[in-house]
């Protein structure tokens, strides 16, 4: 299946889903998928946390808390769940405040490999 | 009831927990309880992350997602849920990987006035 595909199908199980997207920590996304209209800058988000990610990584190792597997940020309006794939790339999933996050959390886990392997 | 006797409850009553706090974003405690040996520094954890909330609050604001309400973050040997009670103020439950990370953020959503309460 390929990696847009695999992404259209993911933003499709998942209520209040705004956008699904695999991303390198450069801030530059391998494939993206929008749905609905999120009434703020989704693409912006994303960008402006991958950065806040790469921080946060950097303290877990610090720390030594063990790797980092994911984020979950929660505002007034919408929910974003960060997910590490690699040391290269991670997955993000956005979604409306009232929108299905475990579900959402869980199609990002079990969707990590299936996400790399349509990068090959 | 004190903040001090608030947290400690709200500890006992979670499974896998290493650390209950109410912070200031200067990253100083107002106060904090902690439990069981989390086999990595705590408060060191805490206070790089209470920089790391305040860039995503910014960001939040620049992309005009509202108001952020939470942060999870889950590494290989733990959960850290922080919860913004105000302007001033942000609460962190501190757990285990197999903690009951459910539990906890609805201690600190339902505890929140009474932490504000218990500094009058």
């Amino acid at each position: 299946m390929s990696l847009r595909a695999l992404l259209t199908g993911m933003s499709q199980q998942v209520e209040g889903a705004y956008a699904v997207m695999l991303m390198g920590y450069d801030c530059i996304a391998i494939d993206e998928v929008h749905v609905g209209t999120p009434g703020f800058d989704v693409q912006m988000m994303i960008v402006e946390y991958a950065t806040v990610i790469k921080e946060i990584q950097r303290t877990v190792e610090v720390v030594g808390a063990g790797d980092m597997e994911e984020i979950t940020i929660t505002t007034k309006q919408s929910s974003m769940i960060l997910r590490v794939i690699n040391e290269d790339l991670f997955a993000a999933f956005v979604l409306s405040r009232d929108g299905n996050v475990g579900k959402a959390r869980y199609l990002l886990r079990t969707n990590a490999l299936a996400m790399l392997q349509a990068l090959e």
